[in-house]
Protein backbone atom coordinates (compact mmCIF):
# COMPACT_ATOMS: atom_id res chain seq x y z
CA UNK A 1 0.00 0.00 0.00
CA UNK A 2 1.07 3.39 -0.24
CA UNK A 3 2.88 4.72 2.53
CA UNK A 4 1.81 8.25 2.86
CA UNK A 5 -1.48 6.38 3.48
CA UNK A 6 0.37 4.60 6.38
CA UNK A 7 1.57 8.07 7.67
CA UNK A 8 -1.53 9.54 8.34
CA UNK A 9 -2.90 9.16 11.83
CA UNK A 10 -6.69 7.99 12.73
CA UNK A 11 -7.98 8.07 16.06
CA UNK A 12 -8.71 5.70 18.68
CA UNK A 13 -11.50 4.11 16.85
CA UNK A 14 -8.82 3.86 13.58
CA UNK A 15 -10.81 6.67 11.78
CA UNK A 16 -9.87 9.94 9.98
CA UNK A 17 -12.41 12.91 9.16
CA UNK A 18 -12.40 13.88 5.17
CA UNK A 19 -13.98 16.98 4.10
CA UNK A 20 -15.31 16.70 0.50
CA UNK A 21 -15.31 20.19 -1.55
CA UNK A 22 -16.17 20.62 -5.27
CA UNK A 23 -12.73 20.99 -7.20
CA UNK A 24 -14.51 23.50 -9.37
CA UNK A 25 -16.19 25.63 -7.28
CA UNK A 26 -14.61 24.96 -3.91
CA UNK A 27 -18.06 24.79 -2.18
CA UNK A 28 -17.79 22.52 0.31
CA UNK A 29 -19.96 19.25 -0.09
CA UNK A 30 -20.07 17.07 3.11
CA UNK A 31 -18.12 15.62 5.63
CA UNK A 32 -17.86 11.78 6.84
CA UNK A 33 -14.91 9.61 8.37
CA UNK A 34 -12.87 7.06 6.81
CA UNK A 35 -11.34 3.79 8.18
CA UNK A 36 -7.85 2.32 6.49
CA UNK A 37 -9.30 0.38 4.11
CA UNK A 38 -11.89 3.43 2.90
CA UNK A 39 -8.85 5.75 2.15
CA UNK A 40 -7.27 2.60 0.14
CA UNK A 41 -10.20 2.19 -1.74
CA UNK A 42 -10.45 6.01 -2.55
CA UNK A 43 -7.39 6.19 -3.28
CA UNK A 44 -7.12 2.72 -5.79
CA UNK A 45 -10.62 3.01 -7.38
CA UNK A 46 -10.81 6.99 -7.84
CA UNK A 47 -14.19 7.41 -6.73
CA UNK A 48 -14.51 8.22 -2.55
CA UNK A 49 -15.24 5.94 0.09
CA UNK A 50 -16.45 5.84 3.75
CA UNK A 51 -16.74 4.08 7.26
CA UNK A 52 -20.54 4.01 8.75
CA UNK A 53 -20.22 4.09 12.51
CA UNK A 54 -23.82 3.64 12.68
CA UNK A 55 -23.45 0.68 10.19
CA UNK A 56 -20.22 -0.06 10.99
CA UNK A 57 -19.56 -0.76 7.75
CA UNK A 58 -17.62 0.85 4.74
CA UNK A 59 -19.46 2.08 1.95
CA UNK A 60 -19.17 3.55 -1.56
CA UNK A 61 -20.87 7.03 -1.81
CA UNK A 62 -23.42 6.38 -4.32
CA UNK A 63 -24.21 2.76 -3.69
CA UNK A 64 -27.40 3.42 -3.37
CA UNK A 65 -28.04 6.76 -5.10
CA UNK A 66 -25.93 6.70 -8.17
CA UNK A 67 -24.44 9.77 -7.03
CA UNK A 68 -20.62 8.82 -7.06
CA UNK A 69 -17.76 11.38 -6.45
CA UNK A 70 -14.86 11.52 -8.70
CA UNK A 71 -11.55 12.07 -6.89
CA UNK A 72 -9.67 14.90 -8.54
CA UNK A 73 -7.04 15.48 -5.47
CA UNK A 74 -6.37 14.28 -2.08
CA UNK A 75 -4.96 16.63 0.62
CA UNK A 76 -4.08 16.62 4.16
CA UNK A 77 -3.52 18.93 7.24
CA UNK A 78 -0.25 19.86 9.52
CA UNK A 79 -1.23 17.18 11.69
CA UNK A 80 -1.88 14.42 9.30
CA UNK A 81 -5.11 13.38 11.23
CA UNK A 82 -7.47 15.54 8.69
CA UNK A 83 -8.18 14.75 4.14
CA UNK A 84 -9.09 17.23 2.60
CA UNK A 85 -10.71 15.35 -1.09
CA UNK A 86 -11.64 17.75 -4.09
CA UNK A 87 -14.09 15.58 -6.22
CA UNK A 88 -16.11 16.04 -9.02
CA UNK A 89 -19.57 15.02 -7.96
CA UNK A 90 -22.33 13.19 -9.86
CA UNK A 91 -25.92 14.47 -9.10
CA UNK A 92 -25.53 15.62 -5.57
CA UNK A 93 -23.74 15.10 -3.07
CA UNK A 94 -26.79 15.26 0.32
CA UNK A 95 -29.23 12.56 0.66
CA UNK A 96 -31.48 15.15 1.38
CA UNK A 97 -31.46 15.94 -2.27
CA UNK A 98 -29.32 19.50 -2.02
CA UNK A 99 -26.05 19.74 -4.24
CA UNK A 100 -24.28 20.15 -0.80
CA UNK A 101 -25.20 18.73 2.91
CA UNK A 102 -24.07 22.69 4.08
CA UNK A 103 -27.85 23.84 3.09
CA UNK A 104 -28.60 25.54 6.37
CA UNK A 105 -27.35 28.76 6.89
CA UNK A 106 -27.02 30.86 10.68
CA UNK A 107 -29.60 33.95 10.15
CA UNK A 108 -29.13 35.96 13.25
CA UNK A 109 -32.33 37.40 12.77
CA UNK A 110 -34.24 34.41 12.19
CA UNK A 111 -35.53 32.12 15.12
CA UNK A 112 -34.14 28.43 12.96
CA UNK A 113 -31.56 27.76 10.17
CA UNK A 114 -32.31 28.99 6.72
CA UNK A 115 -32.33 26.77 3.83
CA UNK A 116 -29.97 27.65 1.24
CA UNK A 117 -30.44 26.36 -2.50
CA UNK A 118 -32.86 24.00 -4.18
CA UNK A 119 -33.28 20.70 -4.26
CA UNK A 120 -31.15 18.59 -6.93
CA UNK A 121 -33.44 15.61 -6.74
CA UNK A 122 -36.19 14.21 -5.35
CA UNK A 123 -34.68 11.87 -2.13
CA UNK A 124 -38.34 9.80 -1.77
CA UNK A 125 -37.45 8.55 -5.62
CA UNK A 126 -34.14 8.57 -5.57
CA UNK A 127 -33.50 6.08 -2.64
CA UNK A 128 -37.02 4.63 -3.53
CA UNK A 129 -38.42 5.16 0.02
CA UNK B 1 -28.80 31.87 23.98
CA UNK B 2 -29.55 31.55 20.28
CA UNK B 3 -31.84 27.88 19.99
CA UNK B 4 -30.60 27.33 16.66
CA UNK B 5 -27.14 26.93 18.30
CA UNK B 6 -28.67 24.29 21.13
CA UNK B 7 -30.55 22.02 18.09
CA UNK B 8 -26.91 21.46 16.75
CA UNK B 9 -25.97 17.62 17.70
CA UNK B 10 -22.62 17.42 19.67
CA UNK B 11 -20.97 14.07 20.10
CA UNK B 12 -20.37 11.84 23.25
CA UNK B 13 -17.66 14.30 24.45
CA UNK B 14 -19.58 17.16 24.30
CA UNK B 15 -17.77 18.48 20.72
CA UNK B 16 -18.57 19.11 17.00
CA UNK B 17 -16.72 19.23 14.44
CA UNK B 18 -15.65 22.89 12.43
CA UNK B 19 -14.78 23.43 8.74
CA UNK B 20 -13.49 26.67 7.98
CA UNK B 21 -13.28 28.40 4.42
CA UNK B 22 -11.76 31.09 3.22
CA UNK B 23 -14.90 33.17 2.56
CA UNK B 24 -13.26 34.90 -0.63
CA UNK B 25 -11.82 31.93 -2.38
CA UNK B 26 -13.30 28.79 -0.87
CA UNK B 27 -9.67 27.15 0.34
CA UNK B 28 -10.45 25.51 3.21
CA UNK B 29 -7.78 26.58 5.54
CA UNK B 30 -8.48 24.06 8.87
CA UNK B 31 -10.27 21.55 10.91
CA UNK B 32 -11.21 21.77 14.62
CA UNK B 33 -13.78 20.94 17.22
CA UNK B 34 -15.79 23.24 19.24
CA UNK B 35 -17.79 22.57 22.36
CA UNK B 36 -21.17 24.22 22.92
CA UNK B 37 -18.98 27.41 24.77
CA UNK B 38 -17.34 27.50 21.81
CA UNK B 39 -19.84 28.01 19.64
CA UNK B 40 -21.18 30.40 21.60
CA UNK B 41 -18.25 32.96 21.57
CA UNK B 42 -18.03 32.14 17.93
CA UNK B 43 -21.87 33.58 17.13
CA UNK B 44 -21.12 35.96 20.16
CA UNK B 45 -17.98 37.70 19.17
CA UNK B 46 -17.76 36.85 15.18
CA UNK B 47 -14.31 35.62 16.02
CA UNK B 48 -13.14 31.64 16.12
CA UNK B 49 -13.08 29.61 18.93
CA UNK B 50 -12.07 26.28 19.55
CA UNK B 51 -11.98 23.45 21.90
CA UNK B 52 -8.99 21.39 22.44
CA UNK B 53 -8.73 17.71 23.61
CA UNK B 54 -5.17 17.51 24.34
CA UNK B 55 -5.09 21.28 26.35
CA UNK B 56 -8.93 20.17 27.79
CA UNK B 57 -9.60 24.07 27.13
CA UNK B 58 -11.33 26.39 25.13
CA UNK B 59 -9.60 28.44 22.67
CA UNK B 60 -9.95 31.71 20.93
CA UNK B 61 -7.92 31.02 17.02
CA UNK B 62 -5.29 33.77 16.85
CA UNK B 63 -4.96 34.82 20.53
CA UNK B 64 -1.26 33.66 20.36
CA UNK B 65 -0.24 34.32 16.94
CA UNK B 66 -2.78 37.52 16.03
CA UNK B 67 -4.36 35.14 13.57
CA UNK B 68 -7.81 35.62 14.20
CA UNK B 69 -10.06 34.30 11.70
CA UNK B 70 -13.19 36.81 11.23
CA UNK B 71 -16.88 34.74 10.93
CA UNK B 72 -18.53 36.30 7.44
CA UNK B 73 -21.26 32.62 7.52
CA UNK B 74 -22.10 29.94 9.95
CA UNK B 75 -23.79 26.57 7.93
CA UNK B 76 -24.79 23.31 9.14
CA UNK B 77 -25.16 19.98 7.59
CA UNK B 78 -28.05 17.80 7.18
CA UNK B 79 -27.27 15.90 10.54
CA UNK B 80 -26.62 19.31 12.26
CA UNK B 81 -23.57 17.36 13.44
CA UNK B 82 -21.06 19.84 11.32
CA UNK B 83 -20.33 23.54 11.11
CA UNK B 84 -18.85 25.30 8.27
CA UNK B 85 -17.46 28.61 8.96
CA UNK B 86 -16.31 31.17 6.20
CA UNK B 87 -14.01 33.61 7.53
CA UNK B 88 -11.75 36.10 6.83
CA UNK B 89 -8.36 34.84 7.89
CA UNK B 90 -5.80 37.33 9.12
CA UNK B 91 -2.32 35.96 8.90
CA UNK B 92 -2.19 32.91 7.89
CA UNK B 93 -4.53 29.48 9.50
CA UNK B 94 -1.65 27.20 10.25
CA UNK B 95 1.15 27.24 12.88
CA UNK B 96 3.18 25.99 10.68
CA UNK B 97 3.40 29.16 8.90
CA UNK B 98 1.39 28.40 5.67
CA UNK B 99 -2.24 30.09 4.89
CA UNK B 100 -3.82 26.37 5.37
CA UNK B 101 -3.39 23.56 7.22
CA UNK B 102 -3.67 21.34 4.18
CA UNK B 103 -0.66 22.36 2.11
CA UNK B 104 0.24 18.73 1.65
CA UNK B 105 -0.85 17.13 -1.35
CA UNK B 106 -1.31 13.13 -2.34
CA UNK B 107 0.90 12.77 -5.49
CA UNK B 108 0.76 8.84 -6.62
CA UNK B 109 4.42 9.35 -8.14
CA UNK B 110 6.05 10.40 -5.07
CA UNK B 111 7.05 8.78 -2.19
CA UNK B 112 5.90 11.27 0.54
CA UNK B 113 3.74 13.77 0.78
CA UNK B 114 3.81 16.75 -1.71
CA UNK B 115 4.38 20.43 -0.15
CA UNK B 116 2.40 23.28 -1.63
CA UNK B 117 1.99 26.61 -1.38
CA UNK B 118 4.87 28.90 0.53
CA UNK B 119 5.12 30.18 4.25
CA UNK B 120 3.55 33.27 4.65
CA UNK B 121 4.88 33.41 8.53
CA UNK B 122 8.09 32.20 10.17
CA UNK B 123 6.55 30.21 13.43
CA UNK B 124 9.66 30.27 15.22
CA UNK B 125 9.39 34.09 15.10
CA UNK B 126 5.75 34.34 15.88
CA UNK B 127 5.62 32.24 18.70
CA UNK B 128 9.03 33.09 20.15
CA UNK B 129 10.07 29.27 19.88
Amino acid sequence: MDSKLDNLKYDSNGLIPAIIQDHQTGQVLMFAFMNRQAVKKTVETGKTHFYSRSRNKQWLKGESSGHVQHVKSIRTDCDKDVLLVNVEQVGAACHDGYYSCFYRKHDATSPDWAIEGVKVFDPDVVYKK
